[in-house]
């Protein structure tokens, strides 16, 4: 028995970590038989008061704990540094579990984990201040923050914060494309919060239905759930609902069984459009058989307090549906603070915060901008074609070899990653064969191009440019990315390793951040679950379920939240999901 | 391996409810080994219609879904009422254990189960509306109600009922004692929302306190947690806080340690005054060694929105204490719908509803008034002493023989119960020793007394009467002991089982309502716990700890609370408790 204990208390106890093991592991009879272990306390005090900063050690300010914010704190190992974190959440949130919250098969507080917990025991000095930060001073090097919680004479407390680095990974907001009413009525899925109204607003509507003065038609009203969006979070949200209702519900409220009704609205032509088609038909049947309502092609025109209209994009048909609670998933916005940030650096034309191909911000050398708050624009070769010709023709000739062209072929590689697509596209092996196919297929090795033949030889790659997806997957490996860079910054400075500058000297310090692609899950509820892999791998149903489970308990920030997960699914699977209006 | 599940899951299944059992066993590795069994779907849809209810069976209505309501519908087994349950909480909460949930030592949703999961499988009709009571009109055997969810068009829907029978069990608010700006500045102790609140407030106090640009001053005030009543509730929290700062905010926190401080105020001259003498030194001494600042003998006499002033009972010193956080838990009071109901009645002038010692209310032999919101008014030995003898002379001849009393002797005992006590006190064995007193010792048997020898040998027999504790063990006990009155109310309206009636002809149809006290517990911190059982047996120490662990988790009202709360507990000696403030 204690051996078993033993092994349980190893698996739990982090690799240098938590103070305390017990492993509870009778759950009957009210008496606990348990296994206690001292490990080690903590010795390090991470939070120290802001005047003790070191002077000489250089600032990086973080703003946000989200995917990006915290992936880049787990990984900074460079003690160097003076790490501020700023954020109005003092936790990090596994957010991909936000739809199983919104109806109790995983509780709030096992997804998330205090940042502080996170970054305790590591060498970096990193304090956190929970702050929202409401202006940058990129000329200045200053953050201007306010504290979320009123103090006693209900005034929010005021921090500026200089910085010498500046990490900005606060997200992204819901997208209401300003359409009238959303914003008042709808609820959104992005926050912890939200997920907790989300599921105290469903067992509400459920007790209103309940009650017994109502007319037919008032309950239907009530019991009408409806879900704009048919993105992954959207229909993962619509499939936990359509459980919790036949699962759970409906033994404690047989009565208004035959009243609910779900909606799924999805403006384009499928639901989940950035999977397979595989994924998309097998979604739409299944949503189908569950009695599921899913209007595609149909985009939602207004919200008022009792009613939403929406417009069918095929025929112009208006029409207006009473609803109990609306869900609105339609993608992301930018935030005020980072709009307001655009104007000051000349970015005020674009929709989304631009950073070049090191996550820095276009123009400032110390601000890097990860996640959902901004996107890479990748740079064009069409752009830097002359250069690119130049530097490849190192004879200056006016003429560029192959073999002149070849030295250089992994340089672009690495600096257009577009040109792989082309090539993988065109199912070529590499570049040169493209120059050679300007030329006709018969040249030899041999062959020389000028500007004009290597222009048309490269006309058409930048097509193959394509923006990452707004996913926790790419924000945490832009974190990660990004952390790397910092630890090695010394060691790179002298080395660089990055492809060799096109329109300057000598090399970029650091390689490109290159996403790669795990791949992504959908959710489908009845433990059905579509995965979609590299490599095109698709699978669907009983068995991706629990290679999902898999995955996002192994991905857990810690092992208070993995067990937390894993017992809250157990719990779910013997009692079911809770209703009790909390 | 399927054998140990086969049993866990035998456990788990309740008596005869439960759809599915899956024993989630192993929680390493991201992968769950599984038992699965289906056991039975529902089959009886206790929540129907209004419209279809049975005109012929009498409609009991039930207000309230804490321990005295919770515990009348779980022991009502008289199928031929019809049951309708009001509620603004559509569940039950286990509140002992409310102060554990202040601190995240359990999760607020492991202490609360949906009512109408608890009443799922009677066979009595039991219908749940989630509404509040605002008026209860006795006269027409109405009340009014009004949903707590607004409707979209952001109106509470309202709802009258009609009953034959009203069991009042709405419980108590705090009692602020109209003491300035406790209501606006205080937190209360009642209800699961408010420890919830409590404990998202503690982490803001933390994290406000944390920030770089406070002055020692400042965060020393925003670190002082008050709380007052040095009753169980508050003396449970204020240790519970102790745990939570010193074995985990203290090791994310660290430079805030030596600025926190916690004052427990109390107006009488001790703490836990209801306990024996040993357990409130045990506790002030444990308080004083933990620096906790007990302040006996101080009364509040105004909140402010950033002080909390006090008087000292002794000397009149008034003094005023900056904070950053104020638990009010001083005791009950009435609520504004009895309050009303006692107007209409004619208890205007009372503090508290009353009822008999059967729990009616006086006057009203179909409204039955139990747990905190009312308190039974017993009946004096005084005020019936002249029919308690000419029932007793039973040859009507003045003088009451010693045989004669004998006769009524058992009936006085259960209808007074006080006698009894008073019995005890004074050490006799039984009542005719009392009559014997009152003529002197030496007297035999044979002895008579009239009116006034009679009246003086009781007159100091109603000193002994005690009103009940507002516990969660007397609601508990009243709701079991009424449900049972319901249950066999045919059965002793033919054999009626109570005392003979004093002022009437025949018996009562029921025994009183008799409290048994169970024992009581008073959780010190640092896993020590006093206990104060029956017999004036007292313990303390950590052997009461795991006896109040026991006795907590067997108590839960349903084996998915049981195991939530244990590994809630698990969790927090492995884990500890959690801090991310949502």
């Amino acid at each position: 028995m204690e051996a078993v204990f033993q092994k349980i208390s190893t698996t739990f106890r982090e690799k240098s970590s938590l103070a305390k093991v017990l492993i509870a592991a009778t759950v009957g009879g009210g008496s606990i038989i348990g296994y206690y272990s001292q490990a080690s306390s903590y010795d390090d005090l991470s939070f120290a008061d802001s005047s003790m900063t070191d002077k000489k050690k250089k600032r990086i300010v973080v703003l946000g704990t989200g995917w990006a914010g915290t992936s880049f704190l787990k990984n900074l190992k460079n003690s160097s540094y003076d790490v501020q974190v700023i954020s109005p959440r003092n936790y990090f949130a596994f957010t991909p579990l936000l739809p199983s919250v919104t109806c109790g098969t995983v509780e709030p507080r096992s997804i998330v984990e205090p940042i502080r917990n996170i970054v305790k025991n590591k060498n970096v000095k990193i304090q956190f201040w929970e702050a929202e930060c409401f202006k940058i001073d990129p000329e200045n090097k200053k953050v201007y923050c306010r504290s979320n919680v009123k103090d006693n004479s209900n005034e929010n407390a005021e921090l500026v914060v200089d910085y010498d680095y500046l990490v900005i990974a606060i997200g992204a907001r819901p997208n209401t494309f300003n359409i009238p009413g959303v914003e008042e009525n709808c609820h959104f899925l992005k926050e912890v919060e939200d997920a907790k109204n989300i599921r105290r607003s469903i067992v509400d509507c459920f007790e209103r239905a309940a009650l017994p003065n109502l007319t037919e038609e008032e309950r239907k009203k009530i019991l009408h759930f409806v879900v704009v969006g048919g993105g992954p979070t959207g229909v993962e949200f619509a499939a936990e609902l359509h459980d919790y209702v036949n699962e759970d519900l409906v033994k404690l409220y047989p009565y208004v069984k035959e009243a609910v009704k779900i909606t799924l609205l999805e403006a384009t032509d499928h639901i989940l459009g950035m999977f397979d088609k595989r994924i998309t038909d097998f979604a739409e049947e299944k949503f189908q058989r569950d009695g599921i309502d899913v209007k595609t092609g149909s985009m939602v025109t207004k919200v008022s307090d009792k009613a939403i209209s929406t417009k069918e994009l095929k025929n112009g048909k208006e029409s207006t549906m009473p609803y109990g609670m609306v869900v609105w998933s339609t993608g992301i916005g930018t935030r005020p603070v980072i709009m307001d940030f655009m104007k000051q650096i000349g970015q005020a034309n674009r929709r989304v915060l631009a950073t070049d191909e090191w996550l820095r911000v276009q123009g400032y050398d110390n601000i890097y901008a990860l996640g959902d708050s901004a996107t890479i624009n990748q740079r064009r070769v069409m752009e830097d074609i002359s250069d690119i010709f130049s530097k490849a023709d190192k004879n200056k000739s006016g003429k560029l070899s192959v073999k002149e062209f070849r030295g250089l072929l992994d340089d672009i590689c690495e600096r257009y990653p577009q040109v792989k697509l082309y090539l993988k596209h065109k199912k070529m092996n590499n570049l040169v064969d493209l120059l050679k196919e300007s030329k006709g297929n018969s040249v030899s090795e041999s062959v020389e191009v000028n500007l004009e033949n290597f222009k048309a030889a490269l006309a058409h790659v930048d097509s193959q440019m394509k923006s990452l997806p707004a996913t926790a997957q790419v924000a945490a490996q832009q974190g990660w990315y990004l952390a790397d860079c910092f630890n090695r910054k010394e060691e790179c400075e002298k080395n660089p390793e990055g492809p060799l500058r096109i329109r300057g000297e000598g090399r970029h310090r650091f390689h490109p951040f290159r996403y790669k692609h795990f791949g992504q899950f959908a959710p489908l509820g009845g433990e059905q679950t579509a995965a979609q892999l590299p490599g095109d791998w698709v699978s669907i149903g009983h068995s991706s379920q629990w290679l999902w489970y898999s995955v996002y308990a192994s991905k857990q920030v810690s092992w208070r939240t993995r067990s937390l997960v894993i017992s809250d699914w157990g719990r779910r699977f013997i009692f079911g999901r809770d209703s009790s209006c909390i």
